[in-house]
């Protein structure tokens, strides 16, 4: 079961708040899905995900894929009961990391070769083979896989691989035809050219999926480009189902993006930053190696309602995050996922009271200090 | 407020279900002190401590003094607050760690002179200043500073580094006195030599210490002469006052250790192993990294009610601890501990029934399979 309605919209901007509705319960949008790569949110378990309101997360194909492998993850009846995390899951094709992590040997027509990154062993991954994993994962969203390009890179590269992950969205529609299960979501390409990605949009509203991805951002291009390409292409798609975008970003370009018409995001800056001891609030990140907190018995955010900033001082979290303890990343990370996720529930309860560019406004001010 | 009492005898062993009570709750014994470093039972948060039972963690003193420092902990008001463990703590004196971590400069009667094993830096540790340590800390249980020695050493190193403890065993006690405050233990050294730890514990008793710990164990010797020395030293204890072995053991250890009469064990083995995938069960020690547990649905022990067995599969915690994921440090550690405080509190139970000799030797007959 997949189905996305649109509750309330703001009347000056794109934002609007939906709800998705999967077999594994609902989802509220806008929506943050934090990053559990091989079967964990790093440092995470599955009841400090809920604790933190996670409502989704987000599984790498490419990663499940190498290890554990499908087999194991099979004898569970997919990734849901191998992490014992019963809420909804969507996992990407695969697509970005054989592009950025694994050794890629050869693209055709008809998939992606490709060597691993842990023991150098070649796979070759197809649209087919895509969808099959993430069938044997049973991910409730699933996505096309896509041909990535690095930035820069030159319209003729960016049209050949808009070409490739025309056809093979295609291909995994097919596929998915034929086995009907869950959502899958197209994702359009086009690299920085507005015409490319207006004509990425078009090929995959004419497939037609449940829902819809810009992928290729927030790969090394100027934060203004990357605003720009996604106001330009978030309208081009279909108004009336859900728009993610991958692998974006910070708390700000989240409320961006918001505001230009995106429902679902993922990113690892939460994860990725707690383990480097970078904690988020309104008023912009604190480095809690700093030595100011040496002596301060206040939480990261006296306003915040995570279980870190109620039972830990700054002083405590320097002290562990100095002394590399284990306990360290875990309760950072605890910190950044709940900011990330209440982030996204505050401004779905500001579009909803028909207050976001208020919201807005006032987020941006308070960055500022 | 410190106060001993023991409830139950096994009548055909020394074993002994205690109870201690302190201002901040009570300790039923035998009981396991899951080892808190620098202030984190390494991986666990607070709770978790809580769920696996922990009546008591232990925190060293030799850490804190030099990360976070006293200055720090001062501003909490002892390290509960900092760490936000609102049970009992006992500390050591920081005299394991100053003789084998810290490069060792120089002891005098006054006191250990040493450099700090993480910059370098110089310090002097005396009886008093142990005690100031602990005081700042505001441990429940303090620890006398001892002269500890390696495996093997000759009688007359063994004597005079007796002959130091005591010495600092009375000025601990004066210092003490001149503070009440929580408790102190008079800690028993000797080496592997019955005559010295004789006189040793004698020394003690004279100074008089609301409990006593048997210390200089498990440095090296062999497991045999161990227990006989702890065999030989725990009846020379006062039978009224808690007796805790220090750093010591396997479960089996702790087994045969209750038997003959001890209270209180503190050890790294649980935490540890778990971070090198070790996981304890009645039937021993599982390997998670095997790759027999690779499809292996089910828990490390479907009797354990720990979160990690009540939660996980051992082909997730396998699959995890391969990836080197954060979580697997944290699910091993909960199992392993609570596993630890397990056993003592089925001991403790044994001992009220009278069964402790046909626990132990069901015990022993698992082990062996």
């Amino acid at each position: 079961m997949f189905e996305f309605s649109i509750l309330s919209k703001s009347k000056k901007s794109r934002a609007r708040a939906g709800i998705i509705k999967t077999s594994r319960g609902i989802i509220k949008t806008p929506v943050f899905m934090p990053v559990g790569t091989l079967g964990s949110v790093k440092s995470l378990s599955h009841n400090e995900l809920t604790d933190c309101s996670a409502q989704i997360i987000l599984g790498n194909t490419y990663h499940l894929y190498l290890r554990p492998g499908c087999d194991v993850i099979d004898k569970f009846g997919g990734l849901h009961k191998f992490m014992n995390w019963d809420h909804p899951i969507l996992t990407d094709s695969g697509g970005f990391q054989i592009f950025s992590l694994a050794k890629l040997t050869k693209i055709t027509d008809d998939g992606a070769f490709f060597q691993s990154h842990i023991d150098g062993s070649k796979h070759l991954i197809t649209p087919e083979k895509a969808i099959e994993i993430q069938l044997c994962l049973d991910s409730d969203i699933m996505m096309c896989l896509d041909n990535c390009i690095p930035y820069p890179s030159t319209a003729k590269i960016a049209k050949q691989a808009l070409d490739l992950t025309t056809k093979w969205a295609q291909r995994c529609k097919d596929k998915w035809n034929s086995l009907p299960k869950n959502a899958l979501f197209g994702i359009v390409q086009g690299g920085m050219y507005k015409d490319l990605r207006a004509e990425s949009a078009e090929n995959l509203k004419e497939i037609d999926f449940p829902g819809f991805a810009i992928g290729g951002l927030s790969v090394g291009e100027p934060k203004d480009i990357m605003m720009e390409i996604a106001d330009f292409t978030l309208p081009k798609l279909p108004y009336e189902k859900p728009k993610y975008i991958m692998g974006v970003g910070t708390p700000k370009d989240l409320v961006d993006l918001v505001s230009l018409g995106a429902d679902m995001f993922d990113c690892v800056i939460p994860t990725r930053n707690a383990r480097n001891g970078q904690l988020f609030t309104d008023y912009g990140k604190i480095n809690i190696a700093n030595a100011k907190h040496k002596y301060d018995t206040m939480p990261i955010d006296t306003n915040c309602q995570c279980f870190t900033c109620k039972n830990f001082s700054k002083a405590y979290l320097r002290h562990l995050y100095k002394s590399r303890e284990l306990l360290s990343y875990r309760l950072n990370t605890i910190h950044n996922v709940y900011y990330f996720i209440n982030l996204t529930k505050r401004m779905r309860d500001a579009i909803i009271k028909d207050k976001f560019d208020e919201f807005r406004y006032k987020f941006n001010k308070k960055s500022e200090n």
